[in-house]
């Protein structure tokens, strides 16, 4: 954590530049009626959850590079989220990974979150890999397998994850089934979907009534000819299937080439049943590059469709859970983190600024080019001011890398923890 | 139509050659315990309807080259079907297009398909394209339309198309809705979704309760931002809203590159919604390329989904409509045709080898390379001797396109139609 | 054409607003340094050349809604480019494409564009489609048939436009190459690539020494399964053979899923070998969207590649020739060129404001967050206030879409021209 | 290695079964005039070198799992390979993997190899890993960093790797560069591609005259926004700088969606650049699954390619280095080689039995579907029993997977190796 005194220092520094951008803008936004400091209000309740596997360096399976001074322990998670929710005022909670953030002192660890402000997000399952004790192999398959012991491994796993959460306060458990099958013929794909559908039930009963079971999808990683849950339709159907509490988990790097995510996005908030994000950036897979680095226009369309669902009386779907997921090869794990919410926050203002009744207007003219003009006057305009004074009135820095640049906090990490600590159990 | 005399020549001169070759194979798979006689029952008995308007050259945006010959009218187009009947005994049913294929004299329609023994497959409807008397365009969708009439004259379209079906006794209608945008905000994708669904209640209400509704999904073309219809999360999604005798088609073009499509066969099966294909090859995208062409792996695992579903008691989906829907820029349509038929025969006749015990054991113990090999033996064997013993016992040519040729029909066609006739109305 | 009054009318009114944008935009890169009058120069200096072809509404294979007001002949067509010159400053060339465009009276030609301030950009020649005059058929190829005459009478073709590009002072001959093969065995692929090559010298050889000749490529469509020149290497190896005045083009649809084309873009300086662009937007293909419609960050990196070899002594690429290429199916054409010029405008001034001095100094620590930084400070800014003031300083209008609807330019274009007048051959 | 007297067993076991299928065979292929017996010798002269580090289990990023028993030693991997040629006949080579495969007693390995029958077909530099000992980071770059010890370390690293083939006979070395960037700016593109030309030159010159020096290209993984080698044009372009002893590898996996392979190796055929293949199967991308397990047609077409230029005497490209490059994550690795080779023997197989000069006659008169059907004969034949054939006349068993797990090899390869031996280093 920065001082409070490191913190006013930089955030004077750089105000008067702040504050120049900042008048012109508002000056130029209320001209369009634009009730600016109810946009900034938005950006200031706005909170994306922190994932403690993305605190470390990840990699490829071609390699990793770690940096140094990556948190060892949960507590050294948690710590690191509170130093970036000091920052920038929007990262107040953090996701787990069970079996790698197993609290191993429950009450130490609430006390700690409440001291930093945090919460507990979300708990997150892991059946993609075999633990050292673990006595049945999740190699094919986890809850789709077609040993009856397996499955119930993996369920009563899940149902560990749920009882951590349900102590640690976690309203959501988040499902990311990595089941499937690399060649033509090994898995039955009608059994298998069927298999996983029974586990998932058996979770989704566990589960308290005030909890939310997110079920992810992925068309291929780790396995390259099949996943059992590869799209939208297949979560949502087994949403269906398990109940009113179960809904889907869309992450921006887990779709085909040239799959249009905000309207699926669009889709689901029309059924009822958009759960989550799990933002990054990607151009070729899951590369999990920062969020919005790669296609900046799409993440803004996204936002599109959430703004313009909650601003939306018609649409009943419950609030969704914003998580970040991403792995960092070449950059500073927390930069960017710091950058991914800065990207989030961003595209959002820049939804918030569209004009919603002009658009509405065009679009039932079919006016195709004004349509697209609102939509891009919102898109072009420089909204950095709008999230720096969000910044600014959370408490936080106006410039949060640079803040973190400037007070040397990864110098000070590997000075604590070693250049050779890690994060993750991958 | 060839005579009597021409193609039991054409056989004759082929027929020892066919024998040496089917006598070995059924020593082959005897040995195996395969029912070959079964097996080429099943291949006798499996039909797949010729869609009217791949009966023409057609093309692509940057032009066409016509071959000549090409049927002018609802009866030539019926007679090229009986003619692709008589050589392979696999197409006896034809799909119509409205407004192309309007019957102008019911009764003679059902008295010629009588005569040649062909029945209509199924009825498809057109508000892709403004017809020159139309008094509304489609220009921004019919469907999903923002304008009521524009909604209400598809609708009443598609009504129509039903009553054309009912009276020349189709039992599907099939809807491949081109509707979409070609720009991030030209149309809103929620109220997009919720007019076509209305929409479709409404042709639904219309249809006879032994007719099946069949919804067309498809990623993109021609709108290049965002199709109401995208993929086949999206048709299920409106089967569920329909009601039971709505079902999802399959056209295996319509998918982002590297998708799974067996997998979403299989998913379908199990959900009781598979209702249709559409049988085409592809490469990069729509290509409409002769079916089994570019990918017959493909082609022989969406097979083995089918023949796998058909032999599980478990699966209660109803009988599946098959149709090749493609576009011949480069081939003799008619030849193109028997191919494409020949390819879905040869991918059927494999499925059926499949020793399912065998892989049903390999994948219950996970053996991956016994199960994949298992496949691969069905898909390896040369099962030409199966399907040319299918073209006989059902009275076609051993080999329909060498007949076609030999036959001169393309000669024959020019002749009568000339070098300039168009059979569609693109 | 709009009065000079109707222009200036139209600035008055939006000048305020345009004064108080840009001058808070002069004030914030004054700060960086950034020499604003410098950046306005170099855009007002930016040309981008319009096809004569996208003068109209374009369209799919499944049809077309044509607009009314399309320009019915050449010099239509020149005076539709001349209004958008008007109105922006930046589309001071026209292409054209033969047959289409033949100059029935070339001394008229030049004197209608001498009067209007317009020049011909490049001669495109058309070997795609037969026309109706045709000996041979382009069926199955043109520069790449297996048929000498065929070669031949592409080869004549070509060189006629090169014949038409001298006489009317074009300095680019572009060869899109439409042939490819759909199926495998279809086309034998190496003879096919040299019987091409060699067809290319005999055009080569004919044009003159100040003439450029531009070889597209594009992977998929018309053909689908291959294509003679499918990607920049190929083009790159066809260079090479031919000499120093044949330069690849880029059109950026022309790519398989996920291509960086920016990369594409410094190879080719890099190689000397960038001869120019088509401008358009995609989603999935050939989509011939609006250019920027999709991808803005992409089109930003791509002019960040050119404007750094521009400001690199090391590289030697001659002037690159810019061009739009586009299809217009549901915008009016005239409005969609407006602002796929606007679009291109916006990404080289944003490419301009890149700090290079510190982007390099970042690329050589391999500082990536801030290497990256630097580019996303340029691509964040709202330069629409530079792209506004090259349009005032060159005689445009502050706003052209804007300005185009305000004078009812389409709906004069409809009652001079009719509803149904036609600007294409396709 | 299975004794002389299992073989013998297993052979004889299967002989007669053998017998059947291959007599039928050749009786049909001698029908068309077919050489039979000269293809089966085309069969048992070709060879696929196995590379050291596909004999163990790979896996992904999210985990592996292991299967026990694979080798520890240069020794065990050499002794690995020598049971596989053992079993086929058809991989008398291995690829050697610097620094994992460094040879710690020259002459003894030398004496292994010439005991067991094997050569060194290739060696293989990493510089997408930082070893323990390693003064310099490849993280930001091997051959492309931008510091120039980096580069020196790189370039010294390739050269030992040069040392270490010429002592063991190799005459091949292959660079595949992991170099490239995560986010835009993040490397100058042009500067990237200008450093490693240089690099490589370095190595080219260390390296004897009759070395061949093969470079692999790949769009992404392990980086996310660009390879500095990313496809068949720039490592062309590298060849031509650096000299006819360069040459273009090309890896199946290592490709955009949708992109046609085989017209690639026909290109680089038609330049003679064309060095060597990477066999292994993909879906999704680098997916590095068996060869032939998911695009069979696909692996069938490039053999196509290969043997027509084989046969085709205008081709003067030197002789090709086939060579496997995959990973196995849920197949024993061994059996995964056993398939694969089986695969490309197959599919060699079946480009052998084109009838070419009936094929060129239909190309030549663009008879599109006979030339689709001539090479579709081909691919639909059954010639497992001429791969079987070849595994016979070379002293292999008939069916090598069979007889390998009917040895129980994997069983004793655990109880001599352990449960967690490891193979790579990755």
């Amino acid at each position: 954590m920065l001082s409070d005194q490191q913190l006013h220092d930089f955030n004077q520094a750089n105000l008067s530049d702040h504050q120049f951008r900042y008048q012109h803008l508002t000056e130029l936004l209320n001209r369009r009626g634009t009730d600016v400091a109810g946009v900034v209000q938005k950006l200031v309740a706005f909170q994306v959850a922190i994932p403690s596997w993305a605190l470390g360096t990840g990699g490829t399976r071609f390699g990793r590079y770690p940096r140094g001074g990556e948190p060892r322990s949960l507590e050294e998670k948690i710590a690191d989220v509170a130093l970036l929710n000091q920052l920038n005022g929007s990262s107040n909670s953090i996701s787990l990974h069970i079996p790698w953030d197993i609290p191993q002192d429950v009450p130490a660890v609430q006390q700690q979150l409440q001291e930093v402000g945090l919460t507990i997000d979300s708990m997150n399952s892991n059946t993609f890999q075999d633990q050292k004790e673990q006595p049945y192999s999740y190699k094919f398959g986890s809850l789709s397998s077609t040993e009856a012991t397996v499955r119930q491994h993996a369920i009563d796993h899940n149902i560990a994850c749920v009882e951590y959460g349900k102590q640690l306060g976690a309203k959501v458990h988040t499902v990311w089934l990595a089941d499937g099958s690399n060649f033509p013929g090994q898995q039955h794909l009608r059994r298998a979907y069927q298999r996983t559908a029974e586990s998932l039930a058996s979770i989704y009963e566990a589960m308290p009534s005030d909890m939310t079971l997110l079920i992810e999808y992925k068309p291929y990683e780790p396995h390259f000819y099949s996943m059992v849950i590869p799209d939208w339709g297949t979560s949502y159907s087994l949403c269906q299937y398990l109940g009113k509490q179960a809904q889907v988990l869309v992450d921006l790097g887990h779709h085909l080439p040239n799959t249009n995510i905000e309207q699926i996005v669009g889709r689901l908030l029309h059924f009822d049943r958009l759960g989550g994000f799990h933002f990054n950036g990607s151009m070729y897979g899951d590369d999990d590059l920062t969020t919005g680095s790669i296609k900046p226009y799409q993440l803004f369309l996204i936002f599109n469709e959430l703004v313009d669902g909650a601003q939306d009386e018609a649409v009943t779907n419950p609030a969704v859970a914003y998580m970040i997921d991403a792995s960092h090869n070449t950059k500073d794990p927390l930069e960017d983190l710091l950058q991914s919410v800065e990207s989030i926050l961003g595209a959002y203002a820049k939804a918030l600024l569209v004009d919603r009744a002009a658009l509405q207007e065009a679009q039932e003219n079919n006016d195709v080019v004004r349509a697209e003009e609102i939509l891009r006057d919102a898109f072009l305009t420089d909204v950095r001011p709008l999230v720096q004074e969000a910044y600014r009135q959370s408490g936080g820095a106006l410039n949060p890398v640079a803040a973190y640049r400037a007070a040397q906090v990864r110098e000070q990490l590997i000075q604590q923890r070693g250049k050779f600590s890690l994060s993750t159990g991958l």
